[in-house]
């Protein structure tokens, strides 16, 4: 018996054949062209499931999309990253295409399930997954099972008010003081150029830090600390046995990790300092695909 | 089959006999009298459990306790509301002197799966519930199950940070601009306090209010503001279906609702916000011994 994962990215598609145990044993990887439109892409989907299923038992497939969507009506709602988009029943496309049952959820969520089952937060109880890249998203896995969420937005903690004075900065269809705006790599990118002149980003804002300067320093202690309120605040909310951090931005992770733990510690009540567990994610960017493998059991 | 419920109160020793639908058939109230220790209290417990022993099946025994506590050793570590009562292994005292399974979890804990199960949150699939009251507590119930968190401590959103500024209010205990310190019921009196001169507390901010004073309704506001960005922090971490509020504040909740749901609103993304649901609690304070009767289940 196997199942089939899909990473529908903004740039690639990835499709994996997974044994029973989760592991990938066939995958396919192609540019996604999500701008010659969703018939298009999901034909090419369905092309190679197909094939797939010619030669396997397929069980049911698992996708991993950027959000918005709806997990529940298996719809893709218009997603900044699949431009035009708009209320794509995809499910109901590819179920039809290939007969197989369909599971979609978002990006963020299948690597979430990924690094809980099978990555940095194995074995524990409940895993809170937080990625910290262009944007900041996250998904929480309690007992082995992602919670969606009632419209499936859980895990949404980019948009999490973590500001709210009314000159706090406000990015593009976010909360004013919302996490995201504050301590995503695009944030830091934005405050670095804004404050140093940095015009490749994150990643200049990092570099600098790294060679000792100060005020780079500065713009990284201050996205740690609303990072760190962030998790603080998750941990009161619902108290996961661990966070696991991934995202692009933890290709600095000697910079950030260690001064996050120390910082959201910080801001726990003291009976729950010692238990705080914060991990690096450990699957990179496989975490979509494995995911997305995971959904589809 | 019966299961009794113990609502361990500051006050009051609540003690009730359950029916398989979760109806109380029998009550028992009494001064908890916990100046006079956990044992003494404890054996009080004992000696009404054991005469309904007697005359019926008992299965299991549920208690909502004061926290901090830990629902997984069954330990009462150092609620402020029982002075004295220090690393109390509760279950395990109670289940020698009785012979039968005891469950322990905190008392808003408790109102939170009696809410979910039994009052304003019934037949949703996920139900936050959050008590305003001296202070401001949760629980979170997810598919008729009750969250505990790692430690125990889902749902401890007082502490949540909604302010990060230096010169926010600090509560005893409690993190610098988190949410008990500036929207509980006894953050709205001290501010009516240090504002109005008001002596009275929350009441008579809500007095004044009612009749039109503005300083008293802006002190309304402001609380309802952080409570709104506490609320849509939890949408955006685990988009429960329903928001069940209760607590003491919820008295006055004429002045509440309406202005929290339109504000909490705002602070969600545009997808999630016509489907909010706010409702007030219903079981009042019945919640806290019907709760601990779900929780022997």
């Amino acid at each position: 018996m196997y199942t089939i994962g899909i990473d529908l990215g903004g740039t690639n598609l990835r499709i994996g054949l997974f044994n029973e145990q989760g592991e990938v044993v066939e995958e396919y990887s192609r540019p996604t062209e999500s701008e010659k439109g969703p018939e298009y892409v999901i034909n090419n989907m369905a092309e190679i499931i197909n094939a797939l299923k010619d030669e396997h038992t397929i069980h049911a497939v698992g996708i991993g999309s950027p959000g918005p969507l709806n997990p529940y009506e298996g719809v893709i709602i218009e997603p900044p990253n699949l431009k035009g988009w708009i209320n794509v029943p995809l499910v109901n496309m590819l179920e039809k295409k290939t007969g197989l049952p369909v599971k979609l959820d978002n990006d963020a969520n299948a690597a979430a399930l990924a690094e809980a089952i099978l990555g940095a937060g194995s074995g524990a109880s409940s895993v809170f997954y937080v990625t910290v890249s262009t944007g900041i998203g996250g998904g929480y896995v309690l007992n082995g099972k992602l919670v969606s969420g009632a419209q499936g937005s859980c895990g949404e903690i980019g948009n999490m008010i973590v500001n709210p004075n009314p000159d706090a900065y406000q990015g593009p269809g976010l909360n004013k003081g919302a996490l995201e705006g504050l301590a995503s790599g695009t944030a830091i990118g934005r405050i670095g150029n804004e404050r140093l002149g940095i015009t490749n980003g994150a990643q200049g804002v990092f570099e600098l830090a790294s060679q000792g300067d100060k005020a780079a320093q500065e713009i990284l202690d201050e996205a740690i600390n609303y990072l760190a309120i962030g998790l603080a605040n998750i941990v009161h909310t619902v108290n996961p046995e661990v966070f696991v951090i991934g995202g692009g931005v933890m290709k600095s992770k000697e910079l950030i990790l260690e001064p996050l733990y120390e910082k959201t510690k910080q801001y726990l009540y003291p009976s729950l300092r010692d238990s705080l567990i914060i991990k690096p994610a450990k699957l990179d960017q496989k975490a979509g695909l494995i995911g997305a493998g995971l959904l589809a059991k």
